[in-house]
């Protein structure tokens, strides 16, 4: 084998080690449901959604110029810190806190399965989207909260209503989709005005 | 309401109904399994792999130029048709040809859902997918193939043997992958090779 083959073959592995890893994101159970009620959602499945859901609505993201593409790799990433550290469905600061260092370790440890360009590049995704400072990764956190807004709604909310989740809870996660794009904002507003007068939300 | 907000509003609804509709792939089960063995795979978290293996793995390929960003819209909505037409894991021609049909009735019917300009973009990107004739659909077809085979090689090859899988017809699948790169191809065959050797493969 040519030494650039064996510098190929060699970096295949590496991502292959990572390939396999990340299917245990297929394991990540969420809180929210299907459409049709029958189990809860898991992380990867919910980042392929997320990931159409882009392809679709980014037409209505009120900035200009965004990388489409981008946004996209960082929500097909965005969850795989989840393997580690777990699904969380919290508003307590302290747990947020102490949660963002687990993700943080989950990170080093799983994109470093990776050839270490590879590895740098999803980590800053990672971090991009996580501290949603560019037009981007706005766009893919309002989407990442969109997503199970519409399944709520289509589920008649039945999710809210067992954790006992309070309206201002929901504001709070959905202040970004006001920021990021009006359109879906409107319809958010809309859901949660639905879920509020049917006694879903407290 | 202004009426640029009004179709905007339109628009979105029909987008929120594709997106909706496509939730039901997540219930379409593969015959291959997770890499802990426990469960078979479903259609959309497969989609999120392929797509991360897409951006882990395009460097690989043959071709130069490739637009990326075409190969992973083609992978999270390639299997959106087996919503109607189920997951196949077929090797009779007569099968075959009856399966075009019924996925080529669920593409109108699934895209057709989405505003008429956004159904035609996605149409397009799965009849380049499935015609395999671009370097792009190359890629994703390969990708198509080295997914399971990274997941029978790290569950034993279990499946393979359980549907009676013969080494004609793994390598006749295969043959895309052989195009589309060469170390995938090799990664690929020793994969095969093993699983012959251990009697998975008839």
């Amino acid at each position: 084998m040519s030494q650039p083959a064996r510098a190929a073959a060699e970096r295949l592995e590496q991502q292959i080690r990572f390939l396999l890893e990340i299917d245990r994101l297929k394991r990540v159970e969420r809180q929210n449901i299907l459409t049709d009620g029958s189990r809860r959602e898991n992380s990867a499945e919910h980042s392929w959604h997320l990931a159409v859901l882009a392809l679709c609505l980014a037409e209505h993201a009120d900035a200009e110029g965004i990388d489409l593409f981008k946004v996209v790799r960082m929500l097909l990433i965005h969850d795989i810190v989840e393997i580690d550290a777990g699904d969380a469905f919290l508003h307590d600061a302290a747990e947020l806190a102490e949660l963002a260092e687990l993700e943080a370790a989950a990170a080093e440890r799983i994109f470093g399965l990776l050839p270490p360009d590879q590895g740098r590049e999803l980590m800053a995704l990672w971090h991009e989207f996580d501290a949603g400072a560019s037009a981007e990764s706005v766009l893919a956190q309002a989407l990442d909260r969109v997503q199970p807004a519409l399944l709520h709604e289509a589920t008649d909310g039945v999710i809210w209503e067992k954790y006992g989740t309070t309206h201002d809870q929901i504001q709070a996660k959905m202040e970004v989709v006001g920021r990021a794009a009006p359109v879906l904002w409107e319809r958010i507003q809309d859901i949660i005005g639905k879920a509020r007068a049917a006694g879903r939300l407290r």
